[in-house]
């Protein structure tokens, strides 16, 4: 049977002195396969990656693991415990606003000084010492600060630490309401092909805060730096594999366990792929793959007040005048004949797109956020 | 066509001086039919009874109208506006945490000095004399007080002086994610049947502060305080109507026209039955309503914080021992011998409920209110 | 050296399981002398009673000590740890809006089958009996229930099964922005003047769902239901010392160590005069003391909207029309001769009165409450 | 007299419809001298600006006025209305957490193709051209895009518009808890001696979304886009005047309309300096100025959750060692030996530092922005 083992990890405390702490879970490989971090709900209201963390683990009980793999459910603890009435206000620090995925660290002024150092090692002690100047800047950045650190990046760090530890990272997330999309470096893919997630957002070098960009640009900025030299450097070959995803579940606020259990089997056909499990049994499932790129990714604002109903269908190419919602505004009922304010309008686009996901709640101010959709799509896979 | 007319009622203003407004809406009734007063979205994420409010408007444009009809979207400006994150945070005023719903007036000690008085005087004279009674008092609160009114008094009276002069009265609310169920005095319950909602809550003579109560309570006093007298005063009869509910459409933070269209058409269907419209296109649906006393609709508080995953089916009696949920607790995943604590926690009742709603998000404290269920249901009709 | 015990209840568990707990610290005294329960932090915002707490520990150190005390500081973890911006939203429960200090338990029906079967008996097992009857009542609501409990109500009922176990009970609180004032009930007037506390609230025996009510009515309505029989038991007598109060420290959101260490001599003046410590070093201070019962403790809601320079100065008579505040509403600036809508408007009452706290913040929506003042006060002392 | 007009600008709509509107004066200037924009309020909590604005009319009444005055009070309709228990949660959209003092617009690409086109041309046309651009890339923004424009966006560029009109910008905002201080351009140190503010920060030309940043960065970018070619192109001379500050004026959740006046009368003083005003009535008052470079303006995080009693004094240096603040943490509290874990801790800095700010609440968690202090800082004037 796998090793399996837990902790729990101290990230903070509150003004009671309460401790926030996230537990984590390792299952031992057997073999120098790739090794794999999975973490879920670093914004508080997306949960549904803890069910998907538990039917992994029910999935793993029984099967053969080659490279190790870390589980990191609740990894926010402030952001998974906050309430302000029925709902979960995770999304930010609710001190500061600031969102808890944009805390992450990554000094591009690394890579230079280390490309010049590196010059005519091997691959392999190359990935070594790059993982370790990775972890080690982390530690710095955590341990020798006289100014401290804020809350969310004493988190992200110590949440961070532990994913430079791997090969494979895997940071589970959901939209407000929405469909299942997967954020993937362009370099990856190929491996887009095996999570059953028919929208692939493809995400360039350019580093945000976030955790997948925190875990694959230092590699790809790497790799790049070697190129500009004639040296080829591959993060995505035979000897190595950098990669990192940002896994979009579905919709937040909700657990499903038998919807996590087929993520579970969707991210265990990735793995499987990536040579981390020995087993042929998950396979992804056959769908037509739509892709963009990131710049291409549109969020749509309302342009009114008022309350929503929601038409546009998810993942489904809607073509140009074809209604995404319908805005009701009360406000402008009338019954005599009509003027230029009526109480519906009609929202809609001048080119085809394909909806990915809406808001949260009917009611938006002019300027909330409605609509997230893929322009300039394609299609991946048939 | 029906005559309409349209005012912008003044309830308050904020800390800018930016006026709190709502619109009123009236039909003219050409009769002496009963008049009617419809409210929605007194708490702020409760929004589909402003659609409904929007296709009743769509469809009285065409009825003939009998009673006087005024309706109220949007009631509470400051909840229907206030977010917190992606939700609406309008269940109670964010400064004190009042429910917005628990605001409105009655008391009680006007009933026995009026009755006093009234002795010998026929039923329509006494019913124009308490309505002028009820509205004064509501004035008197409004205007004359040193000490003033807090924010949701100020806007909670003046809806309540609309509704005072209205003979029947709908409150338009929802629940969390909710099936749709109707509040309704007990002596009020033939009316029930008429709504196309299959679950009834009967409730009793007791005012707490909500609008239907602060409505109804009083005639329903008035009636008993008579009857001790041995005197008759009915006010659910031939002449007089007096009857308040407060109907909730199903989920908060969304709107479906199409579904309003269907609920607009339910209170047409009760509107009808009181004479209020001339028309006899609105007839119920069939279908089998259930019923409980309030004292025996009972909130279910989680037993332990944890993730949710709702399994009961609303609207349909759960067997005892049944789950009502699931619950997550990935803090307790072991893969040794089970303990006492597991990851996954069964819920459910040592007997048989209808579950009428559950709470908003998957994430819950321990105590947290995790379900409302009908307890000692019974049958209205088959 | 002071016997000193230190444990921490367990009191709730949030949606990642994260405990709630809250510390509970002992001191043992030598003697049957009259046993003490203090708490601090109920409201989240309101920290200043966990300093006092530090403080009194300190002096008690070196104290003799007769009766027990048991002090908790940090008595809400969700309150204490809430934050919304800046501040700490921790006057009500973040998910319902039910203030945290209105969730305590009294059933008054459990007095006359008590009093009927505790004729003859004399007052110590009568006193013993009441103390079981009411720790067994909290019990039975805190594990006796299969539709469970709320989060706050699990807190308080915890809280309070502690404070029963103790003659005299202080409930640590501060206003928003506050002069220091004591909630006593009307029969302990007395000890009022051991507190260095200039204004006195006087309560009547009206259980509001408050701690101090909690512990004081239940022994209120004993007494007063033997007297109906005419059976003298004194709740404040030599044999038998049953007293709670509220004490209210100052403004919320801060704590100042040094102002902490004055409020705890204050509460030990008090300790001493009850027997509680057995010193004469704290003795209360010359001061007028103001009273005023509760009826006549008046909120003012603001007039309108706007922002207010708070001007009155706390704790001294205000003449009848001097302004408490002037309220600028920059909407309304005019250069021209002024209409009726003026940039500032000044706020008096027509009667004197003596304000005690005022809103914690400039910023008011008409119907904010602005100042709480006594109205009809006296001088309880010169 | 002065000329006087005032308009209501409409920023925004809400859910229910209701308008978000922002109040605009404006006073005529006689001649062409340098026009200023001052705008308050745009966080929230932040509102002694307003009654800033307001002492500013009172004194521009019966001042002789020669460049234009443009004002604006409650800058922000959402922040200033949004209250969350008794605060106003100003600071950031509370739908996004997005700070609204960050979305401000400056596109540096605009600069080289304008310089370009402008060789050869004068002062006052580069600088009527220039404007032009300005004003019409903000309305380029505003009206032409099909996916709109985030709610904060659409107020802060039609703001922009406004402050792009003017010459001298002065954007009033408060801290949490306070000196006062003010954000200065490094280019016009001499005009910070002209405020009544002993506190400056000097700001380099990098755009991080502020409004200051917004109107000052683009005349200084082009000053530095003409230096480049060899062109002399002074933004601070004779002819040209370009100068935007953030004027921090104290607390937040306050106004005291004293302290305005004196505020008003420091800002009389530099645009009486600037040639705006036509009076020697205002002069700056003798104090010691200190200042310090923006990236030397340290945030200090608090080591620890805790509740703090903040004791460094604002505005004074503090020498290396000296206590910040005492963080209390009672459950650490013990009677025996003391082992590493103390209810007290003191915190301090190794180097001398100017505290001008702290944070709101004595409830921090680990991490929680504690102070803000200048370090290496220098003396502007004695």
């Amino acid at each position: 049977m796998t090793q399996f083992s837990k902790e729990v990890m101290h990230v903070g405390e509150m003004a009671s002195g309460a401790a926030l702490t996230v537990p984590v879970y390792r299952l031992k490989g057997q073999s120098d396969a790739p090794s794999v971090y999975i973490q879920a709900n670093m914004h508080g209201a997306e949960v549904q990656g803890n069910a998907v963390i538990f039917q992994l683990l029910e999935l793993l009980r029984n099967t053969q693991i080659k490279g190790d793999i870390t589980l990191v459910p609740y990894a926010n603890p402030v952001g998974c415990n906050h309430k302000n009435g029925e709902y979960t206000l995770g999304r930010f620090d609710p001190i500061t606003g600031v969102n808890w995925n944009r805390m992450y660290h990554f000094d591009e002024s690394i890579i230079k000084p280390f490309v010049r150092d590196s010059i005519g090692k091997d691959d392999k002690t190359i990935e070594a010492n790059f993982k370790a100047l990775m972890i080690d800047s982390i530690e710095q950045k955590l341990d020798h600060n006289i100014f401290g650190l804020t809350t969310g990046q004493r988190i992200a760090y110590q949440l961070q630490r532990l994913a430079h530890q791997a090969d494979l990272v895997l940071d589970l997330h959901t939209g407000p309401i929405s469909s299942k999309h997967l954020y993937c470096p362009e370099y990856a893919v190929e491996s887009a092909k095996y999570f059953d997630i028919p929208h692939t957002l493809l995400i360039p070098n350019a580093f945000d805060g976030a955790l997948d960009e925190a875990t694959f640009c230092p590699w790809w900025k790497l790799e790049e730096a070697f190129a500009e030299l004639g040296i080829k450097f591959s993060i995505s070959s035979n000897t190595l594999n950098k990669e990192s995803f940002t896994v979009e579940l579905g919709s937040q606020e909700q657990i499903d366990l038998d919807v996590a259990l087929e993520d579970a089997k969707s991210i265990l056909s990735y793995l499987q792929y990536k040579g981390v499990i020995d087993t042929s049994a998950y396979q992804p499932k056959k769908m037509t793959r739509f892709a963009c790129y990131l710049k291409d990714y549109k969020a749509f604002y309302s342009p009114m007040g008022g309350m929503v109903d929601y038409l546009a269908e998810f993942g489904k190419p809607l073509k140009a005048g074809e209604p995404l919602a319908r805005i009701l505004r009360m406000d402008n009922y009338h019954f005599e004949e009509k003027g230029d304010a009526d109480p519906l309008h009609y929202v809609s686009l001048d080119h085809e797109v394909i909806p990915i996901l809406h808001f949260a709640s009917a009611s938006v101010n002019q300027g909330t956020e409605l609509y997230k959709v893929f322009t300039e799509f394609f299609i991946l896979e048939e």
